[in-house]
């Protein structure tokens, strides 16, 4: 397939099935992007980061890593890792986020909503959804376990590669937060490709 | 109500009120436990590592802190706590997990276990058992995303306190891995006061 783009602050869903390849690209830089991933048919089986943190023995995830299902199955194997610096601590950002962190007081886009309706044809609601895989995020941990979040290093046309170890439901979002994004929302993109 | 004792290994569930304290201790000392909240009456409102995480900026918790549930909602407070030392990151020890690290082929007891069996009756399935607030864990991140699990520091009789910011089903497990507990597992102890 050619390439897919996700419009600022939108989100998309897609089959992956079992040895193909997904690309996710930033096409300006600068953009991050949630990840989640399902069994293919089966809404209880789900990305787990305390599962892939356990099995990989760290927190920060690149090139040779794999991700594991909630039931400790490969989901995801990251086969190529433009960046190398991606977040998989933080929930999707949720309307009640930018309500807490920002002060909006009205309607706002966000993660929370684009994964879920990405996977609603799946029977998945939003409490349903896992943390994501949050690619190009730059938050990372300080020795005395302060987070500190700093635009993504991801350059225009950078991409992250990833293999399914297992037919899946995917979701894609273009995260709408400025404070992940250096300051503006942009779109992201990928593709698809036989492994 | 008096102590309630938790043998080794096992794990228990009670309803924990809205201002109600709930006193974890380890009786022996280097001892952790697995701490999973759900709403009263609300199995798709729970415990969310990721979101406070967020809220809090930090990814270690002790006393003045506020746990927070899918939702947003603020669920427990750490109100004391003899410790300050404790880990969000892990998904509960399960069967495959024991599979994995420690190349148990038979049964093994394990906190998913024991959660999920504490929480059934409230119609909560395994894998709807949020990542659990890890007391005593001490699971440390190095500069470079390592994880570095060594023994608790908890020593005989040390305690934290939880006050709980709405009605709650909670579930308590004394750990299982020989790994988290400096060698052996042993019980977990706990107390309800009213606030």
């Amino acid at each position: 397939m050619s390439i897919e783009t996700i419009a600022a602050c939108q989100g998309t869903g897609f089959r992956l099935q079992r040895g193909q390849l997904l690309r996710v690209i930033d096409p300006l830089g600068g953009q991050s992007g949630d990840l989640v991933a399902f069994r293919w048919g089966d809404a209880t089986e789900s990305l787990s980061n305390g599962r892939s943190i356990d099995y990989n023995g760290k927190l920060y995830f690149s090139k040779g890593d794999v991700l594991y299902s909630n039931r400790s199955e490969p989901m995801l194997t990251i086969v190529e890792d433009d960046v190398g610096c991606h977040d998989f601590l933080y929930s999707p950002c949720s309307i009640e986020m930018y309500r807490i962190q920002y002060g909006v007081t009205g309607a706002h886009p966000n993660c929370l909503d684009n994964l879920s309706r990405a996977l609603a044809d799946h029977g998945i609601a939003p409490h349903m959804v896992p943390t994501a895989f949050n690619l190009f995020v730059n938050a990372r941990v300080q020795p005395d376990g302060r987070m500190v979040i700093a635009p993504p290093r991801s350059k225009a046309g950078d991409a992250t590669w990833f293999r399914a170890e297992m037919d899946l439901a995917i979701a894609l979002s273009a995260c709408s937060s400025v404070g992940c994004n250096g300051g503006a929302a942009k779109p992201l993109a990928y593709e698809i490709l036989d492994g």
